[in-house]
């Protein structure tokens, strides 16, 4: 792919679980990439983008890239998001300020585009639906309050400075490189074992979009002219206990799997899919795999040959 | 007055409008105060506080300053409030930057009570009517976006840490030393001058409150246990059009007000007023001034005597 003039992108982020997949999506959109990342994992610093080793926290580091780089787009995916901490971590304050110093300095150097992650947690759990990115924001947790928040200030901001802005809300992902405590390793781990797995919530219904898709959605809203609140997610729902069972089908562990069907709290309630026209009429964007194909892709990752069987 | 042992606060803002009148109030709550100002003003660094110059954007003096002062209170009134320009400046983004990292600070050293000062700006402006702090938020500018977003951030981080917080919602605000395109100055100066001044929406309906009132009641609010969102104002509504007149019988000159109804916009409601239960019942504070006294003062700082007529 050839790198169009002027198309340049800053991506933060970019080893982590998303981003490590963006880089090659905006390299095809013809953006030159320049990546941060604080200790960029081996297995994606060979990919075809400028890496910059930093720490976001840092201000005056931030500051000194932006000048060098002087980016005209902006692709921010950087958080914390230490699995079972991030929810309430006040480190998610510290996210909340290199957010919104970062997207001023951007501004200021003269960006023309930018897109950060969001996610459903802004949305009110209390209601039962597939969200629409009109629906009422009621996060109900920090790190939810904190997204929203940067999401309020970044697009009155962006439009007050006749800067473009989307905001990329994402659901629930999965894929390879996964923290062993998410939902998908927590699975697939103790059956490769050859150990009992439970899944407590299999009534729950949930969106999954693999990692490398959320990360081409994201390169094809940062490409578009979109902007706003643009929810990222499969728009096929699906039961936690559906996903399960495919898993153990996939690895030939059936009987070791043990289904529950808890009851659903506020915090973690039945339902939670999004509703994707935005994604795909707006944007143009449909997901590469399916939920079948995706967890395919995630066995393979621990190396495994897996029967396909249809989700 | 005496120090109570162990209220130790940090005062932000202390020698801006209403910080400076903020000082003595908190030394008569009993607080050692600890203010901070980039350029204090001589006829502030006098009051009994303790003074740190320096730059709250820079976030190696927060910190510093946090570590040696240990506050256990923190009243953080700064911002960035050029007139005319605050509504839709950058700078607002400086302020939420500098803002979350202060309070993370302070959470961080074992501070226990914060009070930041908040704004009317937050509410739905659509809706006409007395905002009751339950009131939907719906900021329509950059400055009011900026406030409410640190208020949903603060609030919720607090709360998750453990300590107690609470939100000042300022209204309109009038007080000796305001800035001369604020809307008291625009009235005065030209009649002392002996030329015409133009009050141009008589009939819109605001919520005056004296300055020196604003850091009292931010004083009690601070010494109580009150959180979340609280209206600061003087529960007296008074259209412009009557605090014109009341200005030009004070100074003698009514033949050269010249007052106009124009009609309301958006960001210009017709009424704009505060229910101030909360303020009045739970911390259990009230106004010192009315309209008629905190004008006298007004114009005695303008070294005039004035006289009394009734509002």
């Amino acid at each position: 792919m050839k790198t169009m003039p002027g198309k340049r992108v800053l991506l933060t982020g970019g080893s982590g679980f998303i981003g490590r997949h963006a880089i090659g999506r905006l390299v095809e959109c013809g953006y030159d990439v320049h990546a941060i990342a604080r200790n960029p994992s081996p297995d994606v610093v060979g990919a075809t983008a400028t890496w910059h080793v930093g720490d976001l926290l840092d201000e005056a580091f931030q500051q000194s890239l932006i000048a060098a780089v002087r980016p005209t787009h902006l692709l921010h995916l950087a958080w914390y998001t230490t699995h079972g901490k991030y929810w309430t971590a006040p480190e998610n304050l510290d996210w909340v300020r290199a957010s919104i110093s970062l997207v001023r300095h951007f501004v200021q150097a003269g960006g023309q585009r930018l897109v950060c992650a969001g996610t459903c947690a802004e949305y009110d759990w209390t209601r039962d639906s597939s969200f629409e990115e009109t629906a009422p924001t009621r996060p109900d947790t920090l790190y939810g309050v904190c997204k929203n928040g940067v999401r309020e200030i970044v697009d009155r901001y962006a439009s007050t400075q006749g800067v473009s802005s989307a905001w990329g809300r994402l659901f629930f992902l999965y894929g390879p490189g996964e923290a062993s405590a998410r939902l998908v390793p927590t699975l697939v781990e103790p059956l490769l074992r050859g150990e009992r797995a439970e899944c407590r919530f299999g009534d729950h219904v949930r969106d999954f979009l693999h990692a490398a898709d959320a990360a081409a959605a994201f390169a094809a809203l940062l490409d578009s002219d979109v902007t706003g609140a643009v929810n990222i997610a499969s728009g096929r729902p699906c039961s936690l206990g559906m996903l399960a069972r495919t898993i153990a089908r996939k690895l030939a562990r059936p009987a070791l799997l043990h289904v529950e069907s808890r009851a659903a709290t506020i915090d973690n309630p039945a339902r939670l899919t999004a509703d994707v026209r935005r994604l795909a009429n707006e944007v143009g964007w449909r997901p590469r795999f399916d939920l079948d194909s995706g967890l395919d892709d995630v066995l393979q990752s621990y190396s495994i040959r897996s029967e396909r069987v249809p989700c």
